[in-house]
C-alpha cells in the first residue's frame, strides 16, 4: 500500500495551457494508484467545464481558483512581484503549506524557480536551485545538471551539484550507489578551467560521501559512461541543447532518407513500429526538477505535448515518495567541511598545481 | 586551369598512421586534379614499398624521411622539445618554407598546435590558434569554433574566433557575406556571463565588419540560424562531442531497432541505401583547420579512415586556392580599435550594466 499523495498542477501554464494539462492528468490518472490526488490551479470557468467530461477524474481532482497567469515572458524580477494569486505562484504555494507533496508546471521557467526559492527557501547551505535533466543512454538514464539555472559556477557550487545529483539520481532511479562524474574537455587532471580543477580535487578528497570517477566528456552525457554528470549552468544548456538540435536534426534527415523513393518508403512503412520506438527512446525527458528547495517542483518543457505532462506528472510521484531531499541535506552538511580544510590546491601554489599550465586545452 | 599545389601530410600520424594515410592520399589523388602533389613525411622503408603498389600516384608523391615520430599521449612541451625531425614536424616545416601550401596531420591535436604555433608563428593580433569545425544543418554548413584550443576566452578572444571564422567560411564554403552567431543560453542581451555580454557589445557596434546575427542558442549549431557559431574552446568542445555523442547513441539505437524482427529487418533492408546515405550526411566533419596561424594546417581526428583522410586533404587544398588567410589579417587589423572605444558596458559601472544583474542565466 502506497501512501495517499497530493500534486499541485499549475493548469495554466505552458505554450498550451489546459488544452494539454487536462488531458495530461486524465493520462496519469489511468497510470497513476487511486490514492494519488490533483490539485489543478487556474481559471475555474475554464477547467471545470474541461474536467466535466471526465467522470472517472472527478474524486481525484479539486480545481483552485486563481485569477492570474505568469506570462511565458514574463521576467522573474517581475513574477516575484506581481506572481501573488497567479496559477504558478498558488501551485507552489501549497506544496509549502504540505498540501501537496510536489508542483509542476510547464509555464516560465525563470518564473518558476524564482517563487519557488522565494516561497520554499533553499535547503540549508544551498545557494540557488540548479536544473537537472535525465538523459537516455544505452545503460540506463544518466542525470545531468545543471542545465541552465546557474551561469557562473565556482568549484563549491559544481560540489554541491554532485551531492544532489547524485541523491536525486538515486531517488529517481533507484541506482543504490550512482557514479558522479565531472564534465570537462579531457580526462587528466590539468585539463579544464580552474573551477573544474578544484571540484574534482574536492571530489577526489573523499569527505564527501559519493562514488566520484573523475572527468568526463561530452559524449559521454549519453554513453552512459557514470550516473550523474555535473556541470555548470552555461556549458549544461548549451550540451544538452545542441544534443537535442543534432537529435531533431538526424530525425529530419532520417525522415527524408526514407521518404524519398519507392524502397525507402517501403522499407519505413515495414519498419514503422521499430522506428516510433526509436523516436520514444530518443526523446527529449519530460521534466526538469529544480534540486535544493524545501520541496519538490517540476518544470515541463513550453511545448509539452499531453503524454510528455503526464510523464512529469508520474516523476513529480516518484520524487515525492523518495526520500532525496532528506539525503540531500545530508551530504550538503559534509561540504563545509569538505571546502574548509586546507586544501592543498586551492590557492594555486602548492607543488602540483605549480607545475601545471593553467587552463589547459583539450588539446594539450 | 589551376595553379599547381603540393599538400604535406604526416604519413605517421593517427591511431593507424600509413595504413590509412598511404589508402587516403591515393583516394584523394583520384578525386583531385594532377596538378596537385603530395610531400609524404614519415618512415622512408615503410612508406616507399606501401607507395609501390600504386603506380599511378608515384609522379605525384615524394617521400620524406623522418627518423622519429610524435606519439599520440606526448605532452605538448615535450612535442616542442622533442619534437624537431618528426614526421609531424617537418610537414609544418615545409609549410613555413612554402614548399607546401598545407600541412595535413591525424596526429596528437596538442603537439601538432604547439609545433604549428611555434613554427609558423601568428598573425599578427591573433593570441593563440582557434580549432574550427563544420556542422552539417538542413541549410548546409555551419562553422563553429572554438572547439577546444582555448579554455579561458575574454572577450577579445571571442571576437577574434568571430572574424577567423567568418573568413574560414567564406574561404572554405563560398559564402559571400556569411552570419555570425555568438552562443550563449539565450536570445536576450542580459543573458549569460560577462564574457559573452561584452563580445555581443563590440560585435553589435559594427566596428568589425561582420554580419553579427546576435546570440544563439545550443540547437542553433545543427539548426543552420547562421553560418559561423562562436564560442570558447570548453563550452565548443562540450557542445561538439556532445553532439557527437547524441549522434552515436542514435545511430545505435536505430540500428538496433532496424534488426529486431523480421518486418523491421526488411524494412531497413529495403532501405539500405537511403539509410546509408543518411549516416553520411550526419557523420562528424573529416578535419578540423587551425586559424589564425601564418599558414595552413590541418588536424583530420585521430581515428580517420582512409575516406575522411581522404577529405581533410581535399579541404586542405580548397583553403590553398582561397585567400582566407588574407582576409583574417585584414579583419584583424580593426580588432584593437574596436577594443580600445570608451566601451560604456566594459566595466560594469555603466548605467545600462548597473541595472543587470550579472551573470543571468537561461531560465532567467
Amino acid at each position: 500500500m502506497t501512501q495517499p499523495l497530493v500534486i499541485s498542477i499549475d493548469a495554466m501554464g505552458g505554450d498550451h495551457g489546459p488544452s494539454v494539462v487536462i488531458p495530461a492528468v486524465v493520462r496519469a490518472a489511468q497510470a497513476l494508484p487511486a490514492d494519488v490526488r490533483f490539485l489543478l490551479h487556474g481559471d475555474e470557468p475554464t477547467l471545470t467545464p474541461a474536467l466535466a467530461r471526465h467522470a472517472a477524474l472527478r474524486p481525484r481532482v479539486e480545481v483552485r481558483h486563481a485569477e492570474r497567469v505568469v506570462a511565458m515572458d514574463e521576467k522573474p524580477a517581475q513574477a516575484l512581484r506581481r506572481g501573488k494569486g497567479t496559477s504558478m505562484w498558488n501551485a507552489v504555494e501549497t506544496v509549502r503549506e504540505s498540501e501537496a507533496a510536489a508542483a509542476v508546471s510547464a509555464g516560465n521557467t525563470g518564473a518558476l524557480m524564482a517563487i519557488s526559492r522565494l516561497v520554499l527557501r533553499m535547503i540549508p547551505g544551498v545557494e540557488r536551485p540548479a536544473l537537472v535533466t535525465n538523459i537516455p543512454t544505452p545503460r540506463g538514464i544518466t542525470t545531468f545538471l545543471d542545465v541552465g539555472a546557474n551561469i557562473d559556477c565556482d568549484a563549491a557550487r559544481l560540489v554541491e551539484f554532485a551531492i544532489m545529483g547524485e541523491a536525486y539520481h538515486r531517488a529517481a532511479h533507484g541506482a543504490a550507489k550512482p557514479t558522479v562524474g565531472l564534465l570537462n574537455v579531457g580526462a587528466e587532471d590539468m585539463k579544464g578551467h580552474e573551477e573544474v580543477r578544484e571540484a574534482n580535487r574536492i571530489l577526489r578528497e573523499g569527505k564527501i560521501d559519493l562514488n566520484y570517477h573523475g572527468f568526463v566528456e561530452g559524449d559521454d552525457i549519453t554513453g552512459g559512461a557514470v550516473d550523474v554528470i555535473v556541470t555548470d549552468g552555461f556549458t549544461g544548456n548549451v550540451a544538452l541543447k545542441a544534443m537535442e538540435g543534432a537529435a531533431k536534426f538526424m530525425s529530419a534527415e532520417l525522415r527524408g532518407a526514407l521518404t524519398g523513393g519507392l524502397m525507402p518508403t517501403l522499407g519505413a512503412v515495414l519498419a514503422r513500429p521499430a522506428l516510433l520506438k526509436f523516436r520514444e527512446r530518443i526523446s527529449p525527458p519530460p521534466a526538469a526538477p529544480f534540486l535544493g528547495l524545501n520541496g519538490i517542483v517540476l518544470k515541463s518543457h513550453g511545448g509539452a505535448s499531453a503524454r510528455d505532462f503526464a510523464q512529469a506528472i508520474q516523476l513529480a510521484v516518484d520524487l515525492a515518495r523518495s526520500g532525496f531531499s532528506a539525503e540531500i541535506e545530508r551530504n550538503m552538511r559534509r561540504l563545509p567541511d569538505a571546502l574548509a580544510e586546507p586544501a592543498s590546491g586551492t590557492t594555486g601554489d602548492s607543488p602540483e598545481a605549480a607545475g601545471q599550465t593553467p587552463a589547459q586545452g583539450a588539446t594539450e
